[in-house]
């Protein structure tokens, strides 16, 4: 329990290769991922109300006190089950060749803010979700908890250089459309081709995409504001960037 | 400033018909709003920093020490002003005669998921937001913060009863969609008029809407989801289905 609770911090995620998955959905998405939940720590009071999970997980069910269970969890409504699993994040090299919907996060921050756009990449239909540059670790247990399950649904990435990931995915046949409130082009212009194979490149929360990254995408490209506004929260603006881009992709079949 | 912290209850904010505005962006809108700002705190640092709030607030503007800033707000990092404001919250009855686009959150409890539908329904173009049933009060001192200064730019009502809010939308020649994951329609579906007057009607974060009140809805609309994701989250969802409208009415012209 001690080494669990150790992995509420990157470093230690990074060194043992493994993170915390919280709360009955997590939970159940882990255990449906192959070779991904190592063991899972509940209450008394958990094991009672999840038989299903309990029947999933094995001699991996471990019952624990729930004092025990809160040291473990940092989440404001502990669920009473929590999964100690293997890392599913992969590295740039094993971007799916065949991803035609991509989302790249540059800097971003904040866990809730990265779980949010995992979870709303994985509803439109994306390939892949990259967290590049100073992004927050998407194993992060409150990024993890935001995701709502979508962590284990598509390839989650992580690289530390975006010139290299806006690189890759031009090279392989993607137009990269950069997310930014003072964009050149409306998001719903009739000049963007959004079926088009498109990797969206979205940026800090404060402060945006930083002017070398933006100049190397194929188009800027502006959440237009029709009222008093100055701009989208992250997480709202890529909802309407993928979903521009999903309902896209749709239209053209 | 007892006073003051006393507004972070929701009874003493009603009681009072005051609430507080935190940081310098939403101090700026509310100065920009008139006759909404009764006196501004600011810290020695903030008064510095701001010098074009200073200016506004005239001799409105109060130094104090830092701690008793601190007192007052409940944010995570303080951004030493905060102002105490006179409501600007109206009733059912305020209702824009001319409204053609409306945002209904009915039993929306959590603070930040209605300042975050505040804002995305301003920057879409909508006309007013209504906070129905048993929705949180828009001027919790969260909702405000998420609504970055959209509380202060667009009609934000409070009305308890949705069955009411419906009706009188209906009655003024709105077409209710209700926002359900499980929807009849889709909303890219060609049948739907998105360019039409349209209120949106979004429900509670864990169980959506009640069944009798998506009944009176003109159509029940499903954001579609393409990949493995159960749901959205509620202002991810909100700001799809807004901007799906925006869109329309803005090829519509």
């Amino acid at each position: 329990m001690k080494h669990a609770r150790r992995l509420a911090t990157r470093a230690f995620r990074a060194q043992s290769g493994e993170f915390l998955a919280e709360g009955p959905q997590a939970v159940r998405e882990a255990l449906g991922t192959a070779g991904v939940v190592i063991e899972v720590f509940a209450t008394a009071d958990a094991t009672d109300r999840h038989p299903a999970l309990v029947e999933m997980a094995g001699d991996r069910w471990i019952q624990a006190d729930d004092d025990v269970l809160d040291a473990v969890t940092d989440a404001v409504q502990p669920q009473g089950v929590v999964a100690r699993c293997r890392s599913v994040i992969a590295d740039l090299s094993e971007l799916p060749h065949e991803a035609r919907f991509v989302v790249v996060c540059a800097d971003v921050r904040d866990p809730g803010n990265a779980g949010a756009v995992i979870r709303c990449a994985d509803a439109a239909g994306a390939d892949a979700v990259v967290l590049a540059g100073d992004s927050v670790d998407p194993l992060n247990p409150k990024a993890v908890r935001a995701s709502a399950g979508s962590l284990f649904h598509l390839p989650v990435l992580v690289h530390r250089d975006v010139v290299e990931v806006v690189s890759q995915l031009q090279r392989q046949g993607l137009q990269v459309l950069a997310a930014d409130g003072v964009g050149e082009v409306g998001l719903f212009d009739d000049s963007l081709d959004l079926a088009a194979p498109t990797a969206w490149l979205m940026g800090n929360e404060a402060w945006g995409l930083p002017e070398h990254v933006s100049a190397l995408a194929d188009h800027v490209v502006a959440v237009p504001i029709y009222g008093r506004a100055e701009s989208l929260n992250l997480a709202t603006a890529a909802a309407v960037c993928l979903y521009a881009t999903a309902a896209a992709r749709h239209r053209a079949g």
